[in-house]
């Protein structure tokens, strides 16, 4: 299974490259090759000031060894050898009418001492931050998530888009960081669910983001826009920023325990602005957009 | 003592605007006064886009009531009724010749079920995060701190100084946020030192403060700088960022126990960049400075 999803994530960073670099027209992406120190690495792909894109990475890691304690605690696991790789994805568009969007897909194995697997699961998401709202795209993103939901099991989607909304929450400020996608974590073997059943799911729910997001960025990227808006872009970048550094499990981990800090924090938004209790004009489109991110929406 | 301490931080507010409004000589702080439901209530005074601080915040608060279960646990007591009032103030220049600087000056009361006080202390510090080295200045600033400790204690200012460096430390990119300064917590009464000692220490540091910043701001606001001096201005900002958004225990315990958001969160710079693995060029400037946060130094 480690080699089947591993190739399959190889693979896949290709593809959405080379999507995202037609979809920019401009930036290419460049590669940074990573080893780690207790076993593995990572190929972090990174593209910078495009025509279309401000910043963004598509990034795949493979790393195993002793499991760190801090590791082996937050799992709760007795387990001390382990392996984890997985694809994780930021794209941070120019436009402020583009949505930020964001993706992850990955799968644990745990080993006792001999090395047989003792436990082993998949995890992942998608999930978009708009800063203008634009229903339609919205509606076309979680249609898309659902239908590949539903073609593996039709409780998959209402669940995992739950999890979503409450697991991407800025609950310092009583907001949604974005609205929403799919979250789904721990996916292990059930007597209904195998191993291979899991593997169908996040491989077709990961092949087929660039129909969830492609369609999205390429239809609004050439939209015009006002210096007030990419302001208020700005600004509500800042709450990406705080979501990632104050709640974000993956982040904080990867921040404690060593991890690679660039290819962690690539997810940070090129340019922030912190404003002193900015609050955007009654019934603007500002306005609606944290109505929205106060009051998750069931967008199909 | 408590309300000693409080007209002192009341006064110093006062007294710390009118010099920041003078080094600056164009904008106004502006002020917002707020209530805490379970007791008390701060003045928050900000001031953003002049000719000289593009943002900046001296906040004065005074809480009580019942001690949040969370507090309970973070201080270690079993008392449930509590006060605490102090001042906290961050001043982001434009000019990144010029340093940040943060201050904060507190003292707490701990009480039994019968109102009698069954522990207090003071803590506070003040440090400098600057963008460039000029060596003189962080000199100036650590002697301004050094000769205020040194009439009240010979062993302070190295203590306080260490806790600087050990406090202000952003471990996940192994380097100081800044140049340090005195940090100090916890002071309670000893016997060789009563609370009234400690109450003429931070009330002399904390008067003096201006005397140590003011020098810097003054001599420097008006230096010429380039676009990229303020491109890794921001980048360092971001690093500001992380530091208070992943380590800071006091804008962390602010965030995750319902404290007023827009006053803990003024810390945070007006415009900050993250860029992918931004290294600056070998013997420039900007290495300079990363070499002394990564290497603490004496500055007296």
């Amino acid at each position: 299974m480690k080699t089947k999803f591993y190739s399959h994530i190889v693979q896949l960073q290709r593809s959405i490259c080379d999507e995202f670099e037609k979809i920019d027209g401009k930036a290419k992406f460049f590669e940074d090759k990573w080893t780690r120190d207790g076993g593995g690495g990572g190929i972090t792909k990174i593209i910078e000031d495009g025509k279309v894109i401000e910043k963004g990475g598509v990034n795949i890691s493979k790393v195993f060894g002793e499991l760190p304690q801090s590791m082996q605690k937050q799992l709760n696991t007795k387990s001390n050898k382990f392996f984890a790789c997985g694809l994780s994805l930021v794209i941070h568009p120019i436009n402020p009418m583009v949505p930020t969007v964001h993706a992850n897909w990955r799968y644990f194995e745990m080993y006792d001492d001999d090395g047989n697997i003792t436990d082993s699961w998949f995890g992942g998401g998608q999930d978009l931050t708009p800063y203008y709202i634009f229903e339609n795209d919205i509606e076309h993103f979680h249609k898309q998530c659902k239908t590949i939901c539903d073609k593996h099991n039709p409780s998959f989607y209402v669940k995992f888009k739950e999890n979503c909304d409450n697991y991407f929450f800025n609950s310092h400020r009583n907001e949604a960081r974005g609205v929403g996608g799919l979250f789904f974590d721990y996916c292990k073997q059930t007597p209904t669910t195998s191993m291979s059943d899991w593997f169908s799911f996040v491989e077709e729910i990961s092949s087929n983001f660039i129909n969830c997001y492609g369609p999205i960025i390429n239809s609004k990227k050439l939209l015009a826009y006002s210096k007030s808006h990419k302001k208020w872009q700005e600004i509500r970048r800042g709450r990406y920023v705080e979501f990632n550094l104050v709640h974000d499990k993956g982040t904080l981990f990867g921040l404690k325990t060593n991890g690679r800090i660039e290819s962690i924090l690539m997810s940070l938004p090129p340019k922030v602005s912190w404003k002193y209790n900015f609050l955007p004009e009654k019934n603007s489109e500002e306005s609606k957009l944290l109505d929205i991110l106060k009051n998750p929406v069931k967008w199909v």
